[in-house]
Protein backbone atom coordinates (compact mmCIF):
# COMPACT_ATOMS: atom_id res chain seq x y z
CA UNK A 1 0.00 0.00 0.00
CA UNK A 2 1.89 2.76 -1.23
CA UNK A 3 0.54 6.04 0.38
CA UNK A 4 1.34 3.87 3.56
CA UNK A 5 4.86 2.95 2.91
CA UNK A 6 5.47 6.76 2.02
CA UNK A 7 4.39 7.58 5.16
CA UNK A 8 6.44 5.29 7.11
CA UNK A 9 9.41 6.78 5.14
CA UNK A 10 8.08 10.24 6.04
CA UNK A 11 6.88 9.81 9.91
CA UNK A 12 8.76 6.90 11.21
CA UNK A 13 11.69 6.15 12.85
CA UNK A 14 13.99 3.34 13.24
CA UNK A 15 14.67 3.56 16.83
CA UNK A 16 18.77 0.96 16.75
CA UNK A 17 18.50 -2.18 14.83
CA UNK A 18 14.61 -3.38 13.78
CA UNK A 19 13.02 -1.23 15.82
CA UNK A 20 10.34 0.96 14.19
CA UNK A 21 8.38 4.16 16.28
CA UNK A 22 5.04 4.88 14.22
CA UNK A 23 3.51 6.71 17.38
CA UNK A 24 3.11 10.07 15.50
CA UNK A 25 0.01 8.51 13.32
CA UNK A 26 -0.84 4.73 14.05
CA UNK A 27 -0.02 3.84 17.70
CA UNK A 28 -0.07 6.56 20.09
CA UNK A 29 -1.76 9.76 17.90
CA UNK A 30 -3.90 8.36 15.47
CA UNK A 31 -4.22 9.22 11.58
CA UNK A 32 -7.77 8.38 11.30
CA UNK A 33 -7.78 9.52 7.58
CA UNK A 34 -5.03 7.20 7.17
CA UNK A 35 -6.63 4.34 9.25
CA UNK A 36 -10.18 5.00 6.83
CA UNK A 37 -7.60 3.73 3.69
CA UNK A 38 -6.17 1.22 5.89
CA UNK A 39 -9.14 -0.09 6.34
CA UNK A 40 -10.59 0.00 3.09
CA UNK A 41 -7.70 -1.58 1.61
CA UNK A 42 -8.19 -4.33 3.95
CA UNK A 43 -11.66 -4.60 2.75
CA UNK A 44 -10.65 -5.34 -0.97
CA UNK A 45 -8.24 -7.46 -0.11
CA UNK A 46 -10.92 -9.46 1.48
CA UNK A 47 -13.70 -8.97 -0.47
CA UNK A 48 -13.58 -12.79 -2.06
CA UNK A 49 -14.50 -14.08 1.77
CA UNK A 50 -17.33 -13.97 4.18
CA UNK A 51 -16.73 -12.10 7.33
CA UNK A 52 -18.95 -11.68 10.29
CA UNK A 53 -16.23 -10.20 12.72
CA UNK A 54 -13.29 -8.77 13.71
CA UNK A 55 -10.95 -9.67 16.69
CA UNK A 56 -8.07 -7.49 17.31
CA UNK A 57 -5.92 -7.15 20.62
CA UNK A 58 -6.18 -3.70 22.96
CA UNK A 59 -4.61 -0.68 22.24
CA UNK A 60 -3.67 -0.29 19.25
CA UNK A 61 -4.94 -2.69 17.01
CA UNK A 62 -8.54 -0.94 17.96
CA UNK A 63 -8.28 2.16 15.78
CA UNK A 64 -7.61 0.00 12.80
CA UNK A 65 -10.07 -2.78 13.65
CA UNK A 66 -12.98 -0.26 14.09
CA UNK A 67 -11.99 1.85 10.58
CA UNK A 68 -12.13 -1.78 8.74
CA UNK A 69 -14.97 -2.79 10.25
CA UNK A 70 -17.20 0.39 9.27
CA UNK A 71 -16.20 -1.42 5.58
CA UNK A 72 -17.19 -4.15 6.01
CA UNK A 73 -20.21 -3.77 8.72
CA UNK A 74 -19.32 -6.08 11.16
CA UNK A 75 -18.35 -5.67 14.78
CA UNK A 76 -15.35 -5.63 16.29
CA UNK A 77 -13.85 -7.87 19.32
CA UNK A 78 -10.95 -6.68 21.72
CA UNK A 79 -9.40 -9.17 23.52
CA UNK A 80 -8.56 -7.89 26.78
CA UNK A 81 -5.14 -7.98 28.44
CA UNK A 82 -6.71 -7.47 32.00
CA UNK A 83 -9.56 -9.80 33.46
CA UNK A 84 -12.21 -6.54 33.56
CA UNK A 85 -15.06 -7.28 36.98
CA UNK A 86 -17.52 -6.95 34.45
CA UNK A 87 -16.48 -10.23 32.48
CA UNK A 88 -18.27 -12.46 34.23
CA UNK A 89 -19.73 -14.88 31.62
CA UNK A 90 -16.62 -17.22 31.22
CA UNK A 91 -13.65 -16.32 28.56
CA UNK A 92 -11.27 -17.37 25.77
CA UNK A 93 -8.45 -17.44 27.40
CA UNK A 94 -4.45 -17.93 25.28
CA UNK A 95 -0.66 -16.68 26.74
CA UNK A 96 1.07 -14.28 24.90
CA UNK A 97 4.56 -13.82 25.01
CA UNK A 98 5.96 -10.30 24.34
CA UNK A 99 9.27 -9.61 23.12
CA UNK A 100 9.21 -6.12 23.93
CA UNK A 101 8.49 -7.46 27.78
CA UNK A 102 9.86 -10.43 27.82
CA UNK A 103 7.21 -12.18 29.54
CA UNK A 104 4.09 -14.02 29.14
CA UNK A 105 0.18 -12.33 29.54
CA UNK A 106 -3.13 -13.52 29.21
CA UNK A 107 -5.55 -12.32 26.67
CA UNK A 108 -9.23 -13.00 27.12
CA UNK A 109 -12.26 -12.66 24.61
CA UNK A 110 -15.77 -13.01 26.73
CA UNK A 111 -17.32 -16.68 25.27
CA UNK A 112 -20.75 -14.74 24.62
CA UNK A 113 -18.76 -12.58 21.52
CA UNK A 114 -17.24 -15.48 19.32
CA UNK A 115 -18.45 -18.70 18.55
CA UNK A 116 -18.53 -21.70 15.87
CA UNK A 117 -21.05 -19.72 13.43
CA UNK A 118 -18.46 -16.61 13.31
CA UNK A 119 -15.78 -15.90 10.23
CA UNK A 120 -13.55 -13.87 11.68
CA UNK A 121 -10.74 -11.72 10.52
CA UNK A 122 -7.82 -10.27 12.69
CA UNK A 123 -6.64 -7.33 12.12
CA UNK A 124 -3.40 -6.04 13.91
CA UNK A 125 -0.58 -2.90 13.71
CA UNK A 126 2.49 -4.99 13.59
CA UNK A 127 3.21 -8.74 13.09
CA UNK A 128 7.13 -8.85 14.08
CA UNK A 129 7.64 -12.70 15.93
CA UNK A 130 3.72 -13.58 15.82
CA UNK A 131 3.02 -13.73 19.50
CA UNK A 132 -0.34 -11.37 19.72
CA UNK A 133 -1.06 -12.94 16.59
CA UNK A 134 -0.74 -17.00 17.30
CA UNK A 135 -3.03 -15.84 20.56
CA UNK A 136 -5.34 -14.47 18.89
CA UNK A 137 -5.30 -17.33 16.48
CA UNK A 138 -5.53 -19.62 19.47
CA UNK A 139 -8.46 -17.88 20.66
CA UNK A 140 -10.34 -18.04 17.36
CA UNK A 141 -9.63 -21.75 17.79
CA UNK A 142 -11.19 -22.16 20.52
CA UNK A 143 -13.87 -20.31 19.77
CA UNK A 144 -14.89 -23.49 17.11
CA UNK A 145 -15.09 -20.37 14.75
CA UNK A 146 -13.49 -20.21 11.03
CA UNK A 147 -10.20 -18.21 10.48
CA UNK A 148 -10.82 -16.51 7.81
CA UNK A 149 -7.33 -14.90 7.58
CA UNK A 150 -5.39 -11.95 9.33
CA UNK A 151 -4.64 -8.42 7.89
CA UNK A 152 -1.50 -6.48 9.19
CA UNK A 153 -0.51 -3.28 8.87
CA UNK A 154 3.35 -3.42 9.29
CA UNK A 155 5.07 -6.95 9.00
CA UNK A 156 8.60 -7.20 9.85
CA UNK A 157 9.76 -9.86 7.50
CA UNK A 158 13.33 -10.25 9.13
CA UNK A 159 11.87 -11.88 12.06
CA UNK A 160 9.82 -15.12 12.00
CA UNK A 161 6.00 -13.98 13.21
CA UNK A 162 5.07 -14.19 9.42
CA UNK A 163 6.60 -16.97 8.16
CA UNK A 164 5.69 -19.35 11.28
CA UNK A 165 1.76 -18.39 10.66
CA UNK A 166 1.82 -18.70 6.99
CA UNK A 167 3.15 -22.25 7.41
CA UNK A 168 0.33 -23.24 9.53
CA UNK A 169 -2.41 -22.12 7.14
CA UNK A 170 -3.31 -18.51 7.91
CA UNK A 171 -4.11 -16.20 5.12
CA UNK A 172 -1.94 -12.85 6.08
CA UNK A 173 -2.22 -9.92 4.20
CA UNK A 174 0.22 -7.24 5.60
CA UNK A 175 0.07 -3.94 4.36
CA UNK A 176 3.14 -2.75 4.22
CA UNK A 177 6.48 -5.40 4.70
CA UNK A 178 9.16 -4.55 5.78
CA UNK A 179 13.02 -6.66 4.41
CA UNK A 180 15.22 -4.57 6.62
CA UNK A 181 15.66 -1.92 9.36
CA UNK A 182 18.99 -0.35 10.24
CA UNK A 183 20.84 2.94 10.52
CA UNK A 184 17.45 4.33 9.85
CA UNK A 185 17.11 3.28 6.68
CA UNK A 186 13.92 1.50 6.08
CA UNK A 187 13.56 -1.22 3.19
CA UNK A 188 10.43 -2.35 1.80
CA UNK A 189 9.52 -5.75 -0.28
CA UNK B 1 -29.92 10.31 22.60
CA UNK B 2 -32.05 8.10 22.10
CA UNK B 3 -30.87 5.33 19.91
CA UNK B 4 -28.77 4.55 22.72
CA UNK B 5 -30.17 4.96 25.62
CA UNK B 6 -32.49 2.15 23.66
CA UNK B 7 -29.75 0.47 22.72
CA UNK B 8 -28.21 0.48 26.69
CA UNK B 9 -32.28 -1.08 27.82
CA UNK B 10 -31.96 -3.57 25.26
CA UNK B 11 -28.26 -4.79 25.87
CA UNK B 12 -27.62 -3.13 29.14
CA UNK B 13 -26.96 -5.54 32.11
CA UNK B 14 -27.47 -3.98 35.64
CA UNK B 15 -24.83 -5.72 38.03
CA UNK B 16 -25.47 -5.34 41.27
CA UNK B 17 -26.08 -1.65 42.42
CA UNK B 18 -24.32 1.06 40.23
CA UNK B 19 -22.76 -1.47 37.73
CA UNK B 20 -23.36 -1.41 34.21
CA UNK B 21 -22.43 -4.05 31.80
CA UNK B 22 -22.26 -2.57 28.10
CA UNK B 23 -19.57 -5.22 26.86
CA UNK B 24 -21.83 -5.83 23.72
CA UNK B 25 -21.92 -3.08 21.99
CA UNK B 26 -19.31 -0.49 23.33
CA UNK B 27 -16.74 -1.48 25.42
CA UNK B 28 -15.47 -5.37 24.46
CA UNK B 29 -17.55 -6.21 21.32
CA UNK B 30 -17.72 -2.76 19.58
CA UNK B 31 -20.92 -2.20 17.41
CA UNK B 32 -18.89 0.33 14.91
CA UNK B 33 -22.40 1.20 13.14
CA UNK B 34 -23.68 2.70 16.56
CA UNK B 35 -20.04 3.91 17.52
CA UNK B 36 -20.63 6.04 14.17
CA UNK B 37 -23.55 7.76 14.89
CA UNK B 38 -21.93 8.22 18.53
CA UNK B 39 -19.38 10.28 16.59
CA UNK B 40 -22.11 12.50 14.46
CA UNK B 41 -23.77 13.36 17.56
CA UNK B 42 -20.37 14.34 19.35
CA UNK B 43 -20.00 16.44 16.23
CA UNK B 44 -22.93 18.37 16.49
CA UNK B 45 -22.74 18.84 19.89
CA UNK B 46 -19.16 20.41 19.72
CA UNK B 47 -20.06 22.37 16.55
CA UNK B 48 -19.57 25.34 17.68
CA UNK B 49 -16.43 25.07 18.89
CA UNK B 50 -13.10 24.75 16.82
CA UNK B 51 -11.46 21.53 17.54
CA UNK B 52 -7.92 20.39 16.29
CA UNK B 53 -7.26 16.90 18.63
CA UNK B 54 -9.32 14.08 20.53
CA UNK B 55 -7.85 13.11 23.47
CA UNK B 56 -8.83 9.69 24.94
CA UNK B 57 -7.21 6.59 27.45
CA UNK B 58 -6.77 2.98 26.43
CA UNK B 59 -8.44 0.75 25.57
CA UNK B 60 -12.41 1.37 25.67
CA UNK B 61 -12.62 4.75 24.22
CA UNK B 62 -10.04 4.17 21.64
CA UNK B 63 -13.08 3.26 18.78
CA UNK B 64 -15.39 6.10 19.90
CA UNK B 65 -12.77 8.23 19.78
CA UNK B 66 -11.79 7.37 16.25
CA UNK B 67 -15.38 7.17 15.33
CA UNK B 68 -15.75 10.72 16.31
CA UNK B 69 -12.47 11.86 14.58
CA UNK B 70 -13.58 10.40 11.42
CA UNK B 71 -16.60 13.73 11.67
CA UNK B 72 -14.41 16.12 12.89
CA UNK B 73 -10.96 15.33 10.79
CA UNK B 74 -8.65 15.65 13.72
CA UNK B 75 -6.49 13.16 14.42
CA UNK B 76 -6.98 10.81 17.96
CA UNK B 77 -4.27 10.92 20.83
CA UNK B 78 -4.98 8.17 23.61
CA UNK B 79 -2.87 8.08 27.08
CA UNK B 80 -1.15 4.94 27.87
CA UNK B 81 -1.42 3.05 30.97
CA UNK B 82 1.66 1.77 30.22
CA UNK B 83 5.28 2.96 29.21
CA UNK B 84 6.39 2.05 25.70
CA UNK B 85 9.92 1.28 25.18
CA UNK B 86 9.16 3.68 22.45
CA UNK B 87 8.51 7.05 24.03
CA UNK B 88 11.44 8.39 24.27
CA UNK B 89 10.63 12.30 23.86
CA UNK B 90 9.22 12.82 27.30
CA UNK B 91 5.79 12.74 28.53
CA UNK B 92 3.30 14.32 30.14
CA UNK B 93 1.85 12.38 33.11
CA UNK B 94 -0.89 12.13 35.70
CA UNK B 95 -1.86 9.88 38.34
CA UNK B 96 -5.22 8.28 38.22
CA UNK B 97 -6.96 6.45 40.88
CA UNK B 98 -9.16 3.67 39.61
CA UNK B 99 -12.24 2.63 41.54
CA UNK B 100 -12.77 -0.49 39.95
CA UNK B 101 -9.61 -1.45 40.63
CA UNK B 102 -8.79 0.51 44.30
CA UNK B 103 -4.85 1.69 42.86
CA UNK B 104 -3.39 4.42 41.31
CA UNK B 105 -1.47 4.06 37.96
CA UNK B 106 -0.55 6.82 35.32
CA UNK B 107 -1.60 7.69 32.40
CA UNK B 108 0.75 9.27 29.74
CA UNK B 109 1.09 11.18 26.69
CA UNK B 110 3.75 11.64 24.49
CA UNK B 111 5.24 15.50 24.44
CA UNK B 112 5.29 15.22 20.37
CA UNK B 113 1.23 14.97 20.37
CA UNK B 114 0.12 17.83 22.35
CA UNK B 115 0.93 21.57 22.46
CA UNK B 116 -0.24 25.33 23.42
CA UNK B 117 -1.62 25.69 20.17
CA UNK B 118 -4.33 22.91 20.28
CA UNK B 119 -7.82 22.39 21.22
CA UNK B 120 -8.53 19.25 22.67
CA UNK B 121 -12.05 17.41 23.16
CA UNK B 122 -11.76 14.86 25.59
CA UNK B 123 -13.84 11.57 24.39
CA UNK B 124 -14.20 8.51 26.86
CA UNK B 125 -16.77 5.53 27.56
CA UNK B 126 -17.66 6.13 31.00
CA UNK B 127 -18.04 9.27 33.26
CA UNK B 128 -18.50 7.89 36.98
CA UNK B 129 -16.39 9.13 39.73
CA UNK B 130 -14.07 11.10 37.47
CA UNK B 131 -10.93 9.65 37.68
CA UNK B 132 -9.68 9.17 34.25
CA UNK B 133 -11.26 12.54 33.13
CA UNK B 134 -9.51 14.19 36.09
CA UNK B 135 -6.50 12.63 34.47
CA UNK B 136 -7.10 13.73 31.03
CA UNK B 137 -7.75 17.12 32.31
CA UNK B 138 -4.66 17.57 34.01
CA UNK B 139 -2.69 16.10 31.01
CA UNK B 140 -4.01 18.89 28.56
CA UNK B 141 -3.26 21.68 31.31
CA UNK B 142 0.49 20.65 31.56
CA UNK B 143 0.46 20.29 27.64
CA UNK B 144 -0.51 24.27 27.76
CA UNK B 145 -3.95 23.15 24.82
CA UNK B 146 -7.17 24.71 25.50
CA UNK B 147 -9.78 22.09 27.13
CA UNK B 148 -12.62 22.83 24.66
CA UNK B 149 -14.56 20.18 26.53
CA UNK B 150 -15.58 16.27 27.27
CA UNK B 151 -17.93 14.04 25.45
CA UNK B 152 -19.01 11.26 27.87
CA UNK B 153 -21.19 8.06 26.11
CA UNK B 154 -22.54 7.02 29.59
CA UNK B 155 -22.67 9.34 32.41
CA UNK B 156 -23.84 7.80 35.91
CA UNK B 157 -24.96 11.26 37.13
CA UNK B 158 -25.44 9.35 40.77
CA UNK B 159 -21.86 9.05 41.23
CA UNK B 160 -19.94 12.67 41.57
CA UNK B 161 -17.07 12.64 38.76
CA UNK B 162 -19.37 15.08 36.41
CA UNK B 163 -20.64 17.30 39.28
CA UNK B 164 -17.10 17.54 40.15
CA UNK B 165 -15.77 18.36 36.82
CA UNK B 166 -18.30 20.83 36.05
CA UNK B 167 -17.94 22.79 39.20
CA UNK B 168 -13.92 23.53 37.50
CA UNK B 169 -15.61 24.69 34.28
CA UNK B 170 -15.44 21.54 32.21
CA UNK B 171 -18.04 21.42 29.31
CA UNK B 172 -19.16 17.93 28.84
CA UNK B 173 -22.21 16.58 27.12
CA UNK B 174 -22.69 13.52 27.62
CA UNK B 175 -25.18 11.03 25.29
CA UNK B 176 -27.05 8.84 27.94
CA UNK B 177 -27.22 10.27 31.55
CA UNK B 178 -28.00 7.72 34.33
CA UNK B 179 -30.14 8.67 37.44
CA UNK B 180 -30.28 5.16 39.21
CA UNK B 181 -29.25 1.68 38.50
CA UNK B 182 -31.19 -0.69 40.86
CA UNK B 183 -32.19 -4.10 40.49
CA UNK B 184 -31.73 -4.58 36.90
CA UNK B 185 -33.70 -1.28 36.44
CA UNK B 186 -31.83 1.53 34.70
CA UNK B 187 -33.29 4.87 35.28
CA UNK B 188 -32.27 7.99 32.74
CA UNK B 189 -32.43 11.37 33.04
Amino acid sequence: MEILKQRILKDGQALGIGILKVDSFLNHQLDVGLLNEIGKEFHDRFSDVEITKILTIEASGIGIACMTALHFNVPVVFAKKSEPSTMTDGAYEAEVFSFTKNKNYIVRVSRNFLDKEDKVLIIDDFLAKGGALQGLEEIVRQSGAKLVGAGIVIEKAFQEGGKALREKGVRIESLAVIQSIKDNDIKFY
